[in-house]
């Protein structure tokens, strides 16, 4: 193992302390246990001083002799051992690669250890809370989505990059980004500008607005994957950059602010690494249709869905705060959304050269 | 316009030449039209000689003086006039932003030149074909996905990038490939291999197949987008370079492989410069299951659909060669399909240590 970084030692130790506190408990005659925590609703909590969303204490014993517990705890240790094979020959891969490599049949009988991925991915998480690793420590990659590119030099596994000379493309950001594999170099970036749409990442790019401004242009395509997530967390916290959020005005765009700053209750137990409570929404803002005279034709009515999303952000923790009210409520009063497109309206290039400038300028922005 | 390339000069004509047909029919008294090539399924047609989906010659007409067609007759020239803006400023955009930017009201009525994005969209198909330029030409791209390394070294829009040292993440294939955007320069490849899924690929990158068998690896996500697909022709076209596909083992896979290989019926007037007629089908076959002793768990039934799919494809023309009847027909036999990630099973790096150089070895290939 001396090949190995002290990150991949520490997570095999992890690994490997997991199963000796069961073999303990075997040689000592008693019923043998792993201890995780759970992962519901109920053992969420808002941490009001942090500003994340976050796991609660309590936590489950999966026993190996109980009749409904034996299947998951075998898997467990069957996922624990292959993540641990992964580390030491240096290697990563999908989650759907892991179900296939840990699937066995069961000696003579026709019993299958996973029947399907749906039962090798909740013990990832598992493990994942058991031994408090990232997915991406234990060498376990989702599918990578999303271009950077700015005023930044950069390590990956190996080869230094250029994120000043990059292209229309874009660097392609992995799906993992730890330490051991993205490394963060010489920098002149003033702070990061996270877009929501691949396109308007795009228009960002093509203007050269990153040059002139002096900042780090990031897409996920959407709902940022982790791997994004996790690089926006980890330029804000190493570098100290504050990092602005340009949306949709609509309630998905919202909630991918939200998410990005709180973490979500599906991942509460990653907040801490994946989370930038600081965060903050630069647009669009249901007021600036009328602040940058958009013609009301590029406004979308909302439908139900939306109005009902809308309101449930109302109630979020998170958003109590009078100016995030004064915003989802004028969104619900006006019941229209509009998307960053429609900036365009004014001008190709308006969103770079007017929007975007102007708001940053007048600190028009939320927490 | 003289800092315009050749190309986008050329672009410009094209549209401006569409524009004095109409204004001469005017001057003539006539009733203006254009005319404009018919991209329905019965003016389709596989040619057998140049092995691609082909539109026929067919074209309507459609005038100004006609109740019908007034207003699509508008709509072509909006969009063509927003496209030469386009062009002239030298920028590019998405299809979602030129809905925007020629979104207005009509007068003092309070109709719209669009109301939605699916009406501006087939206007784009239709100036496509009626100029006869790919969309990239007219400076429209589409979202980008899909990642590349290789020995090869690349120019994007005046950035020189060294394909070979891309990290982990690689670089974005950006949606407009074009030569006035992207150059291809020095290189060391024997061939292309353009792979189904991004986890395959990231294995492939890890391994750095590509640096020890001298080739460029290149993913679309899944059906790859147009980017992607004339990256390949281009690299097929220009370079002389072998195309192989890997894709899974099921219907999908195998419509993938058709695609990039013939074009598709609703983008026929594209064929020509997209589609790769001598790529060559690597893998998943059917009879690779039992070749390299796949366990039989790994397998997955195939569903109504993914059988109806699977006979549909065997009375297509370019499927007619006798080893493709065989390839399809035991698909169907055995009523089983399985994923690329099923090789795995075998080891972790089973598929670019053993499966693919004993595949090009034996030249397992079907075309």
């Amino acid at each position: 193992m001396a090949r190995l970084d002290a990150r991949d030692k520490q997570t095999i130790q992890k690994i490997e302390k997991l199963a000796e506190s069961v073999l303990k408990s075997v040689t000592g005659g008693k019923n043998p246990f792993v201890e995780i925590p759970v992962r519901s609703l109920a053992n969420v909590e808002f941490n009001t001083r942090r500003r994340l969303i976050e796991l609660r204490d309590q936590k489950q014993k999966r026993y190996f002799f109980n009749v409904g517990m034996a299947k998951k705890f075998m898997q467990t240790f069957l996922v624990s051992d292959a993540c641990r094979e992964l580390i030491e020959s240096k290697k990563t891969t999908s989650i759907r690669d892991l179900y296939y490599m840990t699937k066995h049949t069961l000696g003579e009988t026709k019993q299958n250890t996973f029947e399907e991925q749906e039962e090798s991915d909740p013990i990832i998480e598992d493990l994942e809370v058991a031994i408090d690793s990232l997915r991406e420590e234990l060498h376990l990659f989702a599918t990578g989505r999303g271009s950077m590119v700015g005023p930044m030099t950069i390590r990956d596994s190996g080869d230094t990059i250029d994120l000043r000379r990059m292209g229309s493309g874009g660097w392609s950001v992995p799906s993992i980004v730890e330490e051991h594999v993205v490394e963060l170099k010489k920098h002149e970036a003033k702070y990061v500008l996270l877009l929501e749409k691949d396109a308007v990442w795009k228009r960002f790019n093509e203007d050269k607005f990153w040059q002139r401004e002096k900042c780090i242009i990031v897409t996920g395509q959407g709902q940022p994957p982790r791997g994004v997530r996790r690089l926006v967390q980890r330029l804000h916290s190493e570098l100290g950059l504050p990092v602005y959020v340009l949306v949709d005005n609509d309630p998905w765009g919202f909630y991918i602010y939200s998410v990005l700053k709180q973490g979500s209750i599906n991942l509460a137990y990653e907040s801490m690494r994946m989370a930038v409570p600081k965060a903050r929404f630069i647009g669009l803002s249901s007021f600036d249709k009328a602040k940058f005279e958009l013609p009301s034709n590029v406004a979308i009515k909302m439908n139900e869905q939306d109005s009902s999303r809308a309101k449930q952000m109302l109630a979020y923790p998170w958003f109590k705060d009078a100016r995030w009210q004064r915003e989802i409520g004028e969104m619900l009063r006006s019941g229209e959304k509009y998307e960053l497109e429609a900036l365009s309206r004014r001008g190709i290039s308006f969103i770079t050269e007017e929007y975007l400038p102007r708001k940053l300028r007048e600190r028009d922005w939320l927490e």
